[in-house]
């Protein structure tokens, strides 16, 4: 079975935790709206999912994943489906909730991390929310990132199998998803991170460890690998940036 | 065994969400934060889970839920996990994977609603962002609010078991959530919902069915709920409420 994803085509956006995991496993996937040419591909497919009538369990939006008969939805839903398919998540009930409770803790960081530049409302322009992202990302950069990126760090830090990764001593979503959300706050705020990175060594340490696996280097550097830009979750605005 | 709930003693908040399953499970629990005179009950107990350094897996925040040896936090993975245990979700792995992403849906909705009177920061009074606040809300209530009540509308009257609950034929965790959004948004934004609610019918129902069952309705009336006020997620103030 070939899997299905369902995402924006010019982003990395939230459908990055999923491509990341599917790349990861080695699995075969189609990145559906980023098709071309086919008939039922691009977003079309996608839209035709989300606002079909006659979908019985529609998502509320992307991504999804189609596995089979399955439509699921919610990044963490769709990576914990995948982690107990794939082994990227343990196989026993502490270990696999553990790991969806960082995921989830991650999916709350990211949310915080897009309303930086959106703080009152999405189909709003930034540059018609500038001033309000301007004080709500001096607090996050603050108050909320130090917090969420501290917590990691103490998370690998009591991690009794070694801390090389966030759970137990193998690889999981979660280390992918926190890779991610590092390699994203890199490209938003370069000069805030090199303040915050000296605090959470081990996680510098994880980023670097997954960035170098065999499968996660070849997708970096393969042009499936969508760069950073302004309309995705991780947005690099010069004048939100602060040391 | 006898469950441990971790939350602020004061607040529904997000802690709700789970008191509210525990409570229609009809397990015996205790709301530790709230305890009293009890020499390892109270905040104090609950901020040493949350901060001590001995904790292996430590929340980020709460609510959490102690069950044995296993400590769980985030909303949707404690109601996870209480779902397969105890009826409030269904057995196979399809329905199990539909009603977490409902719940994940409603927990992103429930972050909205919190940053209608927090969108610049937590850390903030509401009186120090109240501006953008008024800004915010006035979208929420325009664009955000319709869409997710929309969509769980769909969702009712799409599934195919009857359409009395979110999922299938018997209650879930998710119907037990979506009718404390319902509760939550009615006593923060009563003029608004009086129009809002005219759109989404078959979640009206919904809401009531969920209020008339035994244990829930028993729950309401004691003194175990606690009152909305203006330190949860859901709160009223009348300047934020547009019809």
């Amino acid at each position: 079975m070939r899997y299905e994803l369902y995402y924006w085509p010019s982003i990395q956006g939230r459908g990055e935790f999923v491509r990341l995991a599917l790349e990861e496993s080695g699995v075969a996937y189609m990145d559906i709206a980023r098709g071309s040419g086919e008939e039922d591909a691009g977003v079309p497919a996608m839209l035709e999912l989300l606002d079909g009538e006659t979908v019985e369990r529609p998502p509320f939006a992307p991504p999804f994943l189609k596995a089979g008969k399955l439509i699921l939805s919610q990044t963490a839903n769709i990576l914990q489906f995948l982690g107990q398919r794939h082994r990227l998540a343990p196989a026993g009930e502490a270990g696999r909730l553990w790991v969806h409770q960082l995921q989830l803790t991650l999916c709350d960081f990211v949310d915080e991390i897009h309303d930086t530049h959106h703080p009152i409302d999405g189909s709003l322009y930034y540059e018609d929310q500038r001033k309000e992202a301007k004080r709500r990302t001096a607090k996050f950069l603050e108050l909320r990132a130090p917090k969420y990126l501290g917590y990691f760090e103490r998370v690998l830090e009591r991690n009794r199998s070694g801390g090389t990764y966030l759970a137990g001593a193998r690889l999981s979503y979660a280390d992918l998803s926190l890779f991610q959300v590092v390699d994203g706050l890199r490209y938003a705020f370069p000069r805030a991170m090199q303040r915050l990175e000296t605090e959470i060594p081990r996680v510098v340490v994880l980023h670097g460890h997954v960035a170098s696996r065999a499968r996660v280097r070849a997708y970096l550097a393969s042009d499936r690998r969508i760069a950073f830009n302004e309309d995705g979750v991780f947005r690099h605005y010069k004048e939100l940036d602060r040391a």
